[in-house]
């Protein structure tokens, strides 16, 4: 499994949209595909499609193609999608609630197992049956689990000083939806995902299209 | 307002995300802010900060900075948050409907007016407030509305063939939350926000971390 450590990010973002073809494909009854096909479908490039392919590890047959079900095993080992990694939903506001209430996400092995906020009145509750706890707890649960992910949907202003107790209590890695830079020690891992950005990089492009209109 | 056109994609990603902290800055009663303090507070390069902000067209009082108020006012026109947007959802499952009922859209101006759906158990239901149409209603509905802004929500299986009709009924500008490349015509704007990609690319990489302890 050395190879997963060294597959560039793009890579990994093409093989997500092509496990999604191929579950599809698996469900009408598909038993066998070619590198060509996948290229075709998602339009890519075929070469750029069989490298990313290789990437994983995987081996077809000369002039035939991957069984689907080996294909899709490979690929999912190479995202880590195939063991479960479990996840703390840090702030449970309308994104928050949103991302733990996308069922989507269990496909990719993610799995809430708990919930934190600073809300008194949301101690106790239970958001699409994750238990919701204050965040002052977040060490103390955090300390029996390895390979955690928090996942980062509370206010910007707060941002750092949760970030600095998720560092705390020793969670390595970080998916973030707070549209705000924080600073984390070297090993921590962070992905950011910021919707308002993806969105004003679409509406500016519509002002500017409205003034050549 | 000709320049906003020009700014470059990383520019209006960074400047979402100033808008953030002055808004936030702005709640806290902050009358002036300096380009300096900007940088600091996003861990970003000063020289950076500087060159985003001038994108906008606002001219700052030499060693003081901008008026608060101002300078929102800029970045929002840049980014054409400050109109409104109108956009139809087009795919009410669970993703769609999160993104439906996430409040902070409208801060950004965009303004959900109709959702689409072929499932017609959903037809004339109400989510978030927003009325849900058959998919076949589309053309007719839009037909009226200029500037609007698809939000695609669908399964992948039916991209291409939901993409073609929003082409169709003159939809211009797409915001796309599909995990699949589809064709369209070289006037329409897509911006793609994958987020099993994004999630990608975090779970690789821990499962590389895991290979590295």
């Amino acid at each position: 499994m050395a190879q997963e450590n060294n597959i560039p990010d793009p890579s990994v973002k093409r093989l997500a949209r092509y496990l999604h073809l191929l579950t599809h494909m698996k469900e009408q009854g598909v038993e066998i595909v070619s590198s060509t096909y996948i290229a075709q479908e998602m339009n890519e490039d075929p070469t750029k499609v069989r490298k990313d392919i290789q990437f994983t590890g995987i081996v077809g047959k000369p002039k035939t193609g991957f069984f689907i079900d080996d294909l899709i095993d490979s690929i999912e080992s190479s995202l880590n999608w195939n063991s479960t990694n479990l996840a703390y939903l840090i702030g449970t506001g309308s994104l928050g609630k949103a991302v733990l209430g996308y069922k989507n996400f269990e496909r990719c092995g993610l799995k809430f197992i708990d919930a934190f906020d600073t809300d008194k009145l949301k101690v106790g509750k239970k958001f699409f049956g994750v238990e919701v706890h204050h965040i002052s707890k977040l060490p103390q649960l955090a300390s029996n689990l390895s390979n955690l992910i928090a996942v980062l949907a509370v206010p910007a202003s707060v941002a750092q000083q949760t970030v600095d107790l998720i560092v705390e209590s020793d969670i390595k890695a970080i998916w973030n939806f707070v549209p705000k830079n924080f600073k984390v020690p070297e090993d921590v891992i962070v992905e950011n995902i910021l919707l308002s950005q993806s969105l004003a990089v679409l509406t500016s492009k519509i002002a500017g299209n409205k003034i050549d209109n």
